[in-house]
Parts: C-alpha cells; structure tokens; sequence
C-alpha cells in the first residue's frame, strides 16, 4: 500500500511530484486563454497529462476533437463525481464533441450488477447530474456500452474494435493492468479500449484528437488503449490525449465511498442533512482547542472544507486565498470554515436541484 | 499425442467407441425415416451427438429449429469441407433455419489474417461452393463475425451475448479448452460461443432448438458454450445439440492440410490433376503385389480410395458393399478401386463446377 497511489489523499505536494514520475505522465503547465477562467486549471486540480498538446492545438485552430469519458453505473451520483462533470462541461462549452459510456457491461462482468439496474441508475442518477451541472445535449452522445449500436448505420463497428484488439495485447499486459485476471476483466478492458478509440472510426468523428480526463488510478487502463492504438494497422487511430485530475476527498478525509453515507454529500440531501453532515463529520486542519488555533493556526491542505471550496464551491480566487492565510493563521477558526462552506454547499446544491429537476425531462427526450 | 483425438485417422472401430466416452458424447443410434435416406447417417459417419431427441422432436413436429455452423476462411473450400456443406442441405431441406458464421475474428486474433482476406475467401471459394452442393440462399443467414450488425433491427445484441458471457467461464476454462491462453482466444471462444446461441435471441428465431454439426476437435468449444448457455440467467437458453462426424482423410491418410496440395482435392481442379493425384498419392489398403493382393486380399478400412466413395462418392450402397467385399477378398485390385474412384469422384466434380459457376451469380446478390 504504502507504494501505490491513493488519489483519495490530499497531503500537499509532496506525493504530488513523486507520482507524476511514477505514472510517467506530464505535470500540468500553467496554460492560458480560456484555460485561465477555469478553476480546475487555474488551481492545479487538474495537475497532470499525457498529450494535451494536441487538444490545445485543436482548441487553438478551432479544429473538431472529442472528449471521451466513461461513468461506472453503481452507487449513486455523487458531489465527489463533479469534478469530472464539470469538465464534460468545460470540453464542450470549448467546443469538443462529448462521448460517454455507461459502463454497463464492465459493471457486469466486474461487480455481478445487471444491465437493468445499471440502466436504471444511470438514467436516475448520473446522466440527470451531468445535465444539471451544464452538459448540453447537443453535440454529445452518451451511451450504454450493451447498447451502442442502436443507430444502424453505425452498428457493430465499436464492437468489431474490441475483437480486433485482442489480437494487439498480451495475457501479461492485462495482468499488469488487473493483477489477477478474469475473462470478464479482459473483456471489459478490450470494450474500454473501444470505448476510447472508436470515436476515431470513419462511421462517427473520423481520425481526432481525443482528449479523456480520468483520475490516475485510471491510467492503466489508458495506456493499455494507448498501446493498442498504435499496435494496430487498420483501422489508424491518432494517439489519445489524457488529463489527471484529483479527487474531492470523502467527509473523513480518505475515499468516498458509495456504500458509506457518511463519507459524501448526495447532491439531492436537504439543508439540514448537509449541514448536520458537514458540522458532524467534515475532518478539520484545526486545532484541538479555539485557544491552541488562534495561536498555531489550522492546516488547510489536510481540512476537507478547504478542499471542498478549493475543488468545487469558491469560484473568486482572493477569496478563497484569504481563507487559506486566515485558516493558517488562526484568524478563522474552524466552526467558520464549516459555516461557510455549508453555507456554499447548500447555495450550491439548492441550483443544481433546481436544474436538476429540468433535467430530467431532457433524460427522455435525449434517450428517445 | 497418444491420448489425443485424432478424427482424421480412419481406422475401424476401435477408437471410435473409445474415443466416444472419453469425449462423452453419446454414440449416434441408427434412426429412422428421412435420416435413412442420408448416408452420413445411414453409414454412421455422422457417429455421435449431444441432445439429438430436441432436434428429432422438432423435425418430426414440424417445429421451428435452427442448423448453426461456422467456417474458418483460411485456405480453400476442398473436398474435405463437403462432409459438413452435405449437412447443411440435408438440414436445411428438412425445414431447419441455417445460420453460418464466417469467422474472420477468429482468423484474425488465432491466425493473423486481414478481415479483407478472409472476405475474399469466404466469398469466393467456401460460400459458393456450399451453394453449389445445394444450400438454398432463403431461410438461410450467412454472416461475418466482424460485422453481425448489417442489419440495425438486430445490432448489437451478438455482440452483447459475447460480453455477457464473458461473466460465466473461468480462466481455468478457457485454458482447458486451449492449453496456452491468449486474449484473442479468450476473445474468440466468447465470439464463438455467441455465435451458437445468439439465434435463438428474439431478435433471431426466439428460444429454438439448434443443432451444431462439428468435428470431434471442436467439441471443447461446444461443450464451453453448452456450459454457460445454461449459467447465464437473462437471456435463456435452450441447452445446444450437437452431431460428431468424421472428416475424409487426406489423399496420404492423415488429416487434409490447406499448406500441402497433394493432400487434398480441390474441387475446381480438372480431370487430369485428379487422375494424377489419386494415382500417385492415394493411400492404399491394397497389398505390395498383385500376386499378394489376391491371396490376402485389400484392407479397404484404411483405404483412401474407399473411405472417399463411402462418405463422399458413393449413394448406391449395395454397390458399397460389393466394394468392400471385393476389395477384401483381393477380387478387386487397388489400381481398379482407384480407377472407379477417379471415375466417380470427376463426375461428381464436373456436377459440382457446373453448379458453381450459377453459385457464383447468387452471391452478388445474397450479400446485397
């Protein structure tokens, strides 16, 4: 454990660094334009890539590319899962084309959950959230990966990918990516794979740059498909383009997890839950006593409160700087970080249930 | 190597029944009505199944049933393939549905042969040739495993079997099927097995009886396939039957080899090249001398000649028998067995090339 990456933890820069060297991906430079007016640029959150030169070229040439994703229908849409919407939000406000899998099949083979509940959670929970926090329908195809060859024209040419990547990986390499191997886990790679090339394919955008922005535990799988992709003669496939981005840590600190309430904030809980959730598990940088933090000052870089204005709520930078040095030096105390958050939070949360609501008639009519 | 199947040796009845239990399938009885009119049946070529009472059931109710088959477009449509193309049309006029794969995946992850070679095969060598011996292009589908989906009513749902069922084997499975494991084979024995049940889909014929007539060799891939059809809870399915034949051995006993032409007859080949190959290559039972032939006689079990008329050439079976009798007591000689077999064997190709050139123009125009 202690060698292997936990992008759960946010302990300052110190793993920071060591990873970008372990993973060999590229630390994020600071990028300009319309980069700037993104936070999870600006702030580093988004910390690390593979490729982006060729993402920022299209940007810059107003050339087509392709924002490809996959969400993993199990559990429930959580705060800690818009990190990642909000950059769908971002590539397609920029101009991408947004391509999603639900990882239907994947949730199959690997957790034992039926195409049926995979839909449904991903019809109730996720796609909605996605719609909520700004995803426009337009210009996005979001599919079932049991299920992507409802267009007929396009039919069977994503899976045909998956058959023919077989060919262009070893046995050790899934191994590598899985440790113990499973059919069911080999085949699930092979479709994620597909699911990240065959937007290139001539029947959907022809040969793009396609930008994925995934967590790094998720890298395996990408350099997985990286390699396949320039393994194989036909069809080509430009070399994908990947974003590292951190994730919203648990209320505890640590991971969230879905089968534990008390680690996340479900966009849908009422003000009082939030609040009371916040008040009661949201791990704190400060002292012991109000006397021990006005003296030594609190930790912003290990408070989960910090962490969330920093990742999702404070959008004005000197705001959120100034509660960083009052947070340090003691001057703000612990019980008025927590208010202000829940205090963002719920600000928050009641304009995305709003939107939330709208959303859902957009659910039937894009599926329709 | 000597505890394995060899289904090319023709060597009486030894093996055979040993062969049976140690692959427990169940010895073909003789049946009745319209299988009497078939030689393989009548001649117990066709010499084991698996579940063939569902199958009888459906012919003598006048039921719905389906004939699935595969081909592998890897070298030419020879002789040797007209054993199971004879299937075909005896099912197929006994009113079941025919569907046959061509597995181009399967070529491509096991062989490393382009999608576009094993087209080219297919369509012009092995489908031609089935059409020649009397397959009818209605209640008929013949498909490429690399595109199942041409029709958009029925995309997609052959590819999510293979998914699926990638959840119900095992690794060790997979090995035992294979020996060295690989992800293309994985890949493949999961394509293959979506080949044999996805008929009976309800975008296909519904739950239907379906029998797959194979060599003993391919059995594993049966057996893998009867196993998860029957693990899997959603879709359901009717467990698979199966018929064991025998193949015609090469022209040097052995098995035929697509890489070595003196082993086998092409059925395109003129009259003189098949004189000259049965002359000097045919495997003979006969005696070093005819002084010996007559006074020991032949042996026509292991015969190539003889094993040629009684599961290719020969429908007269007194006449079979009078061979057999004649060729054992050493009346017959071999150059008179090899005489008689040349003769048969170009009658039966010049029919053959005939009909094949009014194949060819059904081609065109069942794959548009």
């Amino acid at each position: 454990m202690k060698d292997k990456f936990n992008p759960w933890e946010v302990e300052g820069d110190v793993n920071y660094s060591k990873l970008i060297e372990k993973f060999g991906v590229t630390p994020m430079k600071e990028l300009g334009g319309i980069f700037k007016k993104e936070f999870l640029f600006r702030r580093r959150i988004i910390f690390a890539h593979r490729d982006i030169q060729r993402i920022l070229e299209a940007v810059q040439k107003k050339n087509n590319f392709v924002m490809m994703t996959g969400l993993m229908p199990t559990g429930r849409f959580h705060i800690g899962h818009m990190i990642l919407a909000r950059q769908f939000v971002f590539w397609q406000n920029l101009g991408a084309k947004i391509y999603i899998a639900v990882a239907d099949i994947e949730a199959y083979n690997a957790r034992g959950q039926s195409l049926e509940e995979s839909r449904r959670i991903a019809l109730e929970s996720y796609i909605p959230g996605y719609f909520a926090l700004g995803l426009k329908p337009k210009n996005c195809e979001i599919y079932f990966q049991s299920d992507r060859s409802s267009d007929g024209k396009k039919a069977g040419v994503y899976y045909k990918l998956q058959n023919l990547f077989a060919r262009h990986a070893t046995f050790n390499e899934f191994k590598a990516v899985y440790g113990a191997i499973e059919p069911g886990k080999i085949v699930s790679a092979l479709l994620q794979a597909a699911d990240m090339l065959h937007p290139q394919l001539p029947e959907f955008e022809g040969i793009v740059p396609v930008v994925i922005p995934v967590g790094l535990d998720q890298d395996p799988h990408l350099r997985l498909a990286r390699d396949i992709s320039q393994r194989i003669k036909n069809p080509k496939f430009l070399q994908l383009s990947s974003t590292y981005h951190y994730f919203l840590p648990g209320l505890k600190g640590g991971k969230m997890s879905a089968s534990d309430p008390t680690s996340f904030i479900d966009p849908m809980e009422n003000e009082t839950s939030v609040k009371n959730k916040i008040k009661k598990y949201a791990f704190s940088g400060g002292q012991a006593t109000l006397e021990e933090h006005r003296k030594k000052g609190g930790n912003p870089d290990i408070d989960v409160c910090y962490q969330y204005l920093k990742m999702l709520l404070e959008e004005d930078d000197k705001k959120l700087q100034q509660i960083y040095e009052n947070y340090k030096s003691g001057k703000m105390t612990t019980g008025e970080l927590k208010n202000y958050t829940i205090k963002k939070l719920n600000s928050f949360l009641k304009d995305f249930q709003k939107k939330r609501k709208l959303a859902e008639k957009q659910i039937d009519k894009f599926f329709s």
